[in-house]
């Protein structure tokens, strides 16, 4: 009820396709449901004005799509997402979409110290949205990235710095006691995370053993994994071989694997997890299949195999901030190239910019929206960014 | 075939009723299978002989069935049975049963120290088979009891001291730190671990919600537990309610519950998680459904729950022995009738002895020892000990 009547009052209001200073625009939400059922691009009246004390006024540049803002909208991820002060309504609360994002500080409060015009900030505050052209922030809710483009940090990178890639770099971290040469096992090795993890680990050194589901261009995707650094990649079916045991024990070398990463579930990683050695660990940060985790029970009585959750937004809240900073600035070295060669150790993910200009009007940008997330829903577009154009 | 040629020599070799001093009789099985199949009671020369340097003698005066015997037996335990040296055939390995019991010390071998004549002793390493008249041991495979019947520790808690008491002692000790008022999650409460964990439970002051089977005497069941110390009981069928959850809230005035001990799995085990507070522990230590463990994924990413597995054999052989030692003698004393009163810490399980005498032929005792298992494994008898008799 309430989407009609907002769009009939936002064409009512601004009949432009040029988007002055005093308006704002984001990608919005009034109710839970399919992305490309209820999520709407709406310009509003929001004229700039000075950031509050210990705030400042930000422009974002890039933002991603990620899974968990697909489950925010749709009301099944667990946290829920703060409504926008600046599109109160008489008829409920309004949400602003994106978890993530690059954007460039305009403007610096009183009390903000640390942080200046034209720096490049990310969202330490997962619940900040960030599907809208400009806010205002609570420095707080904020971290300043220690590199930009001209250190040579691309906008994409930075734009995805602070869910994938500290994801990847915690599970790798701290849950197994890691060193040169060890093995890991991970499914779902062609996700945005677990591109990371291929890196991250051929970063340090690990070798890693790669699950994806097979598929007709299996060969050239096990190129582009090989390539970021994957040691060997298998699919799902080939766990129902039985001498995949003895194939993986000739890589290894008969060195037990310890590690193992999991974001698909069900009994594809049952299957998986029975490649560990003893006294293993299984971390577990999605599941793709909306399978539950099956694990034979003797795996865990017998093998000392134990199961962990992982979740980066958790650890934010259990770290001090200047561990995640600390993180990003680590994390941004790493995806830049290395002076005298061509090769970054993080890689720019594939992706797709989609790019909603100024003089779209919010019925057009709405279509394009709309069709846009049905594709990313049926996993039929590479990663998507979002950007803001003139 | 060995199975045969085994039966005919001995009944050859062994034509009398009564068992004289130069021979020892065990329960014996020669292949894994059902044990009702594969096990018989054997008669065998093995004339007593002063014990090796660092070795003692000892009697077995009551070893339980417990059902990692049958695990093993069947051939389904990870860990094989020691064969028996006074056994070797040239058929192949001969193997004991049993992994527990108590004995009694009935010659000390050179070089031993703290163990005398009458001690009442118990096995360390769980791989030196129990269902056996007599045998020689290593000193360092024993753990003498600090307590015996003159102090009021019983034949029955005596056998059963190594496994199930220190079971239920770690899995409700070593995952979650537990403080008075607590609450405490756990199914398979009718079980011989479960029975001692509601009862480690209330010496902890700790409350205890118990999931049993729907059945036909629930009610009589229900109050045998909640005298044992049971907070709480009830059936996997109320894991179904929706109003559970608010019962459990109002039990626990909304404190979160912390640990949840699992012997069942499959789905039950999924719905009894899910009435974990957030950084939970399950513990697993055993699956009697035959189903794999289920789990929720979200369980663990977003409420951060962790999966174990307990093993009090791995306990066993990560912990220096004086830790057993120690934890046995605690669990002895918590066994005692309690100055003043009649009643224990730690009950004695609902059990049954079954007696093997000297006069029965080894055919007889053999069919004895077949019905029984049969009985054991569908589940139709409680807890058997059993007892050499004259």
């Amino acid at each position: 009820m309430w989407a009609n009547t907002c769009r009939i009052s936002s064409s009512r209001l601004f009949h432009t396709t040029v988007v002055p200073e005093a308006l704002n625009r984001a990608i919005i939400y009034s109710q839970h449901g399919s992305p490309h059922d209820v999520l709407r691009v709406l310009t509003f009246r929001d004229p700039p004005s000075l950031p509050a004390p210990n705030t400042l006024t930000i422009e974002f540049m890039l933002a991603p799509i990620n899974p968990v803002d697909l489950n925010t909208i749709e009301g099944s991820y667990p946290v829920s997402p703060k409504s926008e002060p600046a599109l109160l309504s008489s008829h409920g609360p309004i949400f602003v979409g994106g978890k993530e994002g690059l954007a460039k500080v305009v403007a610096v409060g009183e009390g903000v110290s640390g942080f200046m015009e034209g720096d490049w900030v990310v969202m330490y505050d997962h619940r900040v949205p960030t599907w809208i052209k400009r806010r205002n922030v609570l420095a707080t809710d904020l971290i300043k990235l220690p590199l930009t483009a001209k250190d040579g940090l691309s906008e994409v990178n930075g734009a995805m710095i602070t869910i994938n890639p500290p994801t990847a770099y915690n599970i790798l971290k701290e849950y197994a006691d890691l060193q040169e040469g060890h093995w890991v096992i991970q499914n779902g090795a062609n996700s945005a995370v677990g591109q990371m993890v291929i890196q991250v680990a051929k970063y340090r050194k690990l070798n890693t053993i790669n699950f994806v589901r097979q598929r007709d261009d299996l060969e050239a995707l096990s190129q582009r994994l090989q390539k970021l650094g994957a040691t060997k990649v298998l699919t799902y079916d080939d766990l129902q071989e039985t001498s995949l045991r003895n194939r993986v024990q000739e890589w290894t070398r008969g060195k037990d694997i310890r590690l193992a990463l999991n974001c698909v579930s069900g009994p594809t990683t049952a299957s998986m997890t029975r490649l560990l050695g003893p006294n293993a660990h299984l971390v577990s940060y999605g599941a793709m299949s909306k399978q539950p985790l099956l694990l034979p029970t003797s795996l865990l009585v017998f093998n000392n195999l134990t199961a962990h959750g992982f979740s980066q937004a958790r650890w934010n809240g259990t770290h001090p901030k200047a561990d995640l900073e600390a993180l990003v600035g680590e994390l941004a070295k790493m995806m830049l190239d290395l002076p005298g060669s061509n090769n970054s150790n993080l890689k720019e993910p594939m992706h797709e910019i989609v790019r909603i200009a100024d003089d779209e009007s919010d019925e057009a940008a709405t279509k394009k929206i709309k069709d846009l997330f049905k594709k990313v829903i049926e996993g039929k577009v590479s990663k998507i960014l979002l950007k803001w154009s003139q």
